[in-house]
């Protein structure tokens, strides 16, 4: 076992699942990626999870026994110390899905499970944003705002497997805080989601009387058409009502990362997902929001970066995670 | 050193500082208890910290050579890797103290160092409102709010030792929150310190019509009287006015709460201070709030207790981060 330090990282997402060895510096082999269709069931699903990690390690050149551990990454309702992915809105009709025990009973190696964004800011942590900090805490900006913390070289996974569910600190008061999609009030991703900065910019434009390029775009496509990518590239170009609602969501970004600051204090503070494409703008902002409303002391020392690994940043998570049950300590 | 497994907590306050002799089984000896007098200076503050210690060991029956750690709580700004006290408002004119480095210099002894409400939250967490579990974050609600996160069995001190720095999670947005002493709008210590309830009273009753006996309250003492006791005791009676604030301090800190379960999602929130004192009815308004306004899988998971150790909590639970140091791994 000391011999075959490779790890396979696996990262279920709701279209697709994406799998890749990796060594022991966090290095990965091909990426092979198989469709989901969760649709066919939670059977077929564990088939396609044993598929993809099959394949990845053909494509990296190597066979099972050049495998020390296996990590599985899925995203929804989880139980982590129970094994079981429970109710996930993504994995529709599945339930329960015994996923680690699954795939240990497959390939008889030791399997670690987390959840994706949790394996995600691990990834971060091992060789990305936050490589060779002590502690990181991820928020991923998509159609949800996800994230993950790092403190001791693990992951906070939670009493409740709801470890870094940063999306839903509430940045406004229950009573009056936007809806969320969790059925609650004032959590981040009503604000800053990649979909909850477009509902913020429609909600805009219905009383803004200024030019602004953002109109067009909202007929062009019966409304239906405006993405976050689109705001954030008319704001580049200057357009005023673009700009603040970029604006807007660096400050909610900052509010939710004064939340972590007073909580977790981490070393590093990354933030990945779509929007990182904005670049060093949008991240100065959050820079600046972050100074003017964290805590002093840890505001004026914390490092605010963007993540850089990516859509890998979940499967080597996963493999990273993997490879602390074979090798303990910390990363 | 393995024979003699007890462990000395000092607890340093603005008022007083406060040490026992604490066993393996966290049982504490006779607590004893000298001045702070900080304007005398750190010097002899620093030499009070020791004469604390001795008189500690002394009451307990023991000498030093049955110590087999120290630990030590101090408030205010610290850097706790550094090992100083770096500028505490409750200890003028301390300045960039070297604690740990004058304790292990005078007695020879591995000697531990934190923030008195992270040792606090250890405390609850080793023999108190926690024992047994695997996490625990505690709220303090005295004149601030302060606070402490275990996991892993240790205590979260932060990148920048603002780990657990709870009174400062933000429950409203920073341009119409209430103005906290940090200086910044809408910290959950600006709505539920102690403090805070009495001046939200005040507030409340400049422009309450009804009968309340905390008018009373107010008038008697030329209005500098009132104390969030007295608040609680009137509601105790039904006073609706006192009632709804108590009510509202329950709601506030249950959005403290809520902001912990989204990112330590620990196995037990535990409140401690003088509120304490409310009993029951207050605790049972706390999750009741917390089920309503929490993410639902945690909110109906989390245990939400009062803490049990009340103001021995900090040496006790320095003496429990000491213990750490000799006999490693979790508590």
């Amino acid at each position: 076992m000391a011999e075959a330090m490779k790890y396979v990282g696996l990262d279920v997402g709701g279209t697709t699942m994406k799998a890749a060895v990796v060594d022991d510096a966090g290095v990965p082999g091909p990426a092979v990626s198989l469709p989901t269709e969760a649709h066919r069931g939670q059977d077929a699903g564990l088939e396609t999870m044993c598929e993809t990690i099959r394949q990845a390690v053909k494509a990296a050149g190597l066979t099972m026994r050049d495998v020390a551990a296996i990590g599985v990454a899925t995203p929804g309702l989880m139980d982590i110390k129970l094994g079981l992915i429970l109710d996930p809105p993504n994995l529709k009709p599945w339930r329960n899905v015994p996923v680690p025990a699954h795939i240990r009973k497959v390939f008889d190696k030791p399997t670690a499970f987390e959840n994706d964004a949790n394996a995600a800011a691990f990834g971060e942590f091992w060789v990305g944003a936050g490589a060779g900090v002590d502690s990181l805490v991820l928020f991923t900006l998509g159609t949800g705002v996800g994230g993950g913390i790092i403190v001791g070289g693990r992951v906070l996974s939670g009493e409740h497997s709801h470890g870094g569910e940063v999306g839903h600190l509430r940045i406004d008061l229950p009573d009056r805080g936007r809806l969320c999609g969790c059925g609650r009030r004032g959590c981040l991703e009503a604000y800053a989601s990649a979909t909850s900065v477009v509902a913020r910019t429609r909600e805009a434009l219905a009383s803004y009387r200024g030019p602004t390029r953002l109109r067009e775009l909202l007929r062009d496509g019966d409304g239906a058409e405006m993405s976050s990518k689109e705001i954030f590239d008319v704001a580049a170009e200057g357009d005023a009502l673009a700009v603040q609602m970029v604006d807007d969501t660096a400050y909610f970004l900052a509010l939710g990362a004064c939340a972590i600051m007073a909580t977790v204090d981490p070393e590093v503070i990354t933030f990945g997902g779509g929007m990182v494409a904005a670049g060093d703008p949008f991240l100065a902002k959050i820079k600046e929001y972050v100074s003017r409303f964290g805590l002093s002391y840890p505001a004026s020392k914390v490092q605010v970066r963007f993540a850089t690994l990516g859509s890998d940043a979940g499967f080597i998570g996963a493999a990273g995670v993997a490879r602390l049950l074979v090798k303990g300590g910390a990363a």
